[in-house]
């Protein structure tokens, strides 16, 4: 039987990849990571309702604490020395948001738990177009690492999937609609955890999608 | 300037790791890894003794507390329901101290902070010899995780230097007497922290390196 993980941020891409994990696959697991961004306590409610809105048994639900990744810094979502900026319009410049190799952290904790639970599929919902100056959403990074895990594993079998890796938001929020996930229970703001602030670069690029889809995006805005 | 990091987890091999490093580069740090591990306080105090002994300032020494992989499990290092056993003699079999992609965390955790701090070399002290049957101590896995780096990172310029990789033990004991490192300061059992054992896997590979270099483990063995 396929087992699969799937990174639940709480984020929308992570929810559609969570909906295309539960029907590509006949065992599905959840990890979260809390990395002590600011708005982490907001990010584990979406990953909690989502978890309860998929049935996903407790067993199944992982919550690894990165808050260590404080220790390292050099990221406006990790240092509170450093303001979250509000968005600047799109650019390939790296953003100060980047906490430097972050996904490769995540990805090699996600590939040590797949090891362990004998799961052969890991998806992500990175997003290219979100954050085109990352280097580490680029498929051929992903690439890159899939290699290292062949390499790097006892068996060589779990595949890193990226469904939405270079998908337009606009596109992803139409798959979700597909898939009928539950986009009211997810969250993707960086600076707030009442409602969202609408300002950050990711509630701009979720807004901008649910526009550009004719959908009208459920969850509260400042 | 070059910078360079060293991965010291307080063994013969990265020690001599150490050595070789602040023989090649301007300025170097030392990174260790607390990841929960039966003996993680006495090698805690190697990574300390060999700082001091090396005149390493506090600002460029770190320690990663790690001891979140405890969650994962599924290693007699850091599952406390799993004994370490002794040595059983050279195989191709993964042992049961194996963490599931471990190099792989500690990797990209140190990638992290050499791209916080600009360090250009990484070096980690793995051991072909030591660990045949981990897949992440094989050369081949090195090469992808340095393309990882390439495609990850924003200016791809870390690069991870492994000495001791194909040495026998007996060459990196000879290395580490050219290099003047301080073996007796080192600690390699996995199993006890006062006395090494000289029965675990890491012990018995450590006496047979030193007896086939002809020269005497300064350490106290039971």
């Amino acid at each position: 039987m396929e087992k699969a993980i799937v990174l639940l941020s709480g984020g929308m891409d992570s929810l559609v990849c969570a909906g295309e994990a539960l029907a590509e696959s006949q065992e599905v697991s959840f990890l979260h990571m809390n990395y002590g961004q600011k708005t982490s306590v907001r990010e584990r409610k979406s990953f909690d309702d989502i978890a309860d809105f998929y049935k996903v048994k407790e067993s199944d639900r992982k919550i690894i604490d990165m808050t260590f990744l404080k220790q390292i810094g050099g990221s406006s979502l990790t240092d509170e020395n450093i303001d979250v900026k509000s968005y600047q319009g799109d650019s390939n410049v790296i953003p100060d948001s980047y906490v430097p190799f972050r996904n490769s952290i995540i990805l090699s904790l996600a590939v040590s738990w797949a090891e362990v639970v004998g799961a052969t599929k890991l998806y992500i919902g990175a997003n290219y177009e979100d954050s085109p100056g990352y280097p580490d959403c680029r498929p051929s990074y992903y690439e890159a690492f899939n290699r290292v895990i062949k390499e790097g594993t006892k068996a060589g079998n779990i595949e890193i999937v990226t469904p939405v890796l270079m998908m337009k938001k606009r596109d992803i929020v139409l798959k979700g609609q597909e898939l009928k996930v539950p986009f009211a229970l997810s969250w993707s703001c960086y600076k707030s955890s009442d409602k969202a602030c609408g300002q950050c670069d990711s509630c701009a690029l979720r807004l901008r999608g649910f526009r550009e889809a004719g959908i009208k995006d459920p969850i509260d805005y400042k």
